[in-house]
């Protein structure tokens, strides 16, 4: 029974970061709202149509039989053990899950770039703030984050390529998406710092070459990057000079 | 042994999540960086001094023996069996660390009613923006998220009193934590909506009347809330009329 992914249609999002490990793993799975009916059955588990135990706050969430796991990070945990996505220990898993919490919270600062005020309102109704905090996140953030990210792939003593243990875990998966995506939302910003991460980037490039990796991105499956996801591509927002 | 707990001194923030499931349990634990050199010990762990697998990218993290475990929700799926504070079976552990992971998410978004625009920049410099997303909060993102906790303490079909199952979880610990925080934040938006969350509201009492959590409210182990923490009492945030 393949597993069936729910996540708003038509964007990349958070649903990418699952999509990404179910594509390199060859998991079969459903993209439940590419269908026509798709969109309308995930709102009904939203309402809390089906019961008490499968009533997530929001998208993505993952169904299997009549499990419903929500939160990307609590996906992929789930996940992970099953797809060949993490080691077999618990301390490999915890690291892992750990590592996949921060890039939550730096995903979350992402969205924040251009939804500062209010998520419920236009990008267009806060594009001052927008800028403010766009520019915050270039110069403290973004470093922050991503230098993290490259101490943690350079520090590694089971091997180089990466970030934990000798072998490719979903969070190697999820900062190539976390890379492509900083790319297409800032890419002056990022062209400035390509030099401060080479391991980030080696990493993007190899993620990228993986053949399932490979055909999925060259695939119908993958959605382009857009100004209604998550990384979106406003000029006035990334670097200017 | 006892647990580690590194959070940073003097406030709740998000080492009080930990702190509530250590206490209602009564394991034992330090709070180190309680003690004098704590902070400077915690420093060289985000400094990456104790190597690849003892690096969290901030606090809390909870150390025990060679292991390190970062973030609130993965700390607390890591404690939960071991605590008691978790069903047995892999559907209610993956239920429960969704919720928390919900948690989360709203949790960021109230440390961002009094920081909208730079963490690094203290609130008297984003005081109007402040103000824009705290009312944005109250009117349109805090009742979605407890309406959402509330319609599941009602539909809870395994009994009354708890967010899943028949026994107290982490997450009813820190839907707690979570109505105190509000309430002392917001008095005058929680007021404007008591009615509205019976269910929550009666968690809260119930929690706070647990012996092991009672005495630990009385004790100098539980800090005060304060402008320093993630809730904050900024009247000018709250409710105006």
């Amino acid at each position: 029974m393949p597993y069936e992914l729910y996540y708003w249609d038509g964007i990349q999002g958070r649903g990418e970061f699952v999509r990404l490990a179910l594509e390199e793993a060859g998991a079969k799975y459903i993209d439940k709202c590419r269908s026509s009916t798709g969109t309308q059955a995930m709102m009904e588990f939203l309402k809390g149509s089906h019961g008490h135990d499968q009533t997530p706050f929001a998208p993505p969430f993952l169904k299997e039989g009549e499990l419903v796991v929500s939160h990307v990070a609590n996906i992929l945990s789930y996940l992970g053990p099953k797809l060949g996505l993490v080691g077999d220990d618990e301390k490999s898993r915890l690291i892992i899950n750990g590592l996949q919490l921060t890039i939550t919270d730096f995903i979350a600062e992402v969205h924040d770039t251009h939804h500062p005020i209010s998520t419920g309102d236009y990008y267009e109704d806060q594009k001052a703030e927008a800028k403010a905090r766009s520019t915050a996140f270039i110069r403290d953030r973004m470093p922050k984050f991503l230098s993290y990210f490259e101490r943690l792939l350079s520090a590694n003593p089971a091997g180089k390529g990466f970030i934990v243990g000798n072998g490719l875990t979903y969070v190697d998966l999820s900062l190539f998406q976390v890379m492509e995506g900083l790319h297409y939302a800032f890419p002056k910003a990022m062209r400035a710092v390509e030099n401060d991460y080479p391991n980030l980037s080696a990493l993007r490039d190899r993620v990228a070459e993986r053949p399932a990796i490979a055909a999925y991105l060259k695939s119908e499956r993958r959605l382009p990057f857009s100004e209604s996801g998550i990384f979106r591509n406003y000029p006035e927002l990334d670097l200017t000079s």
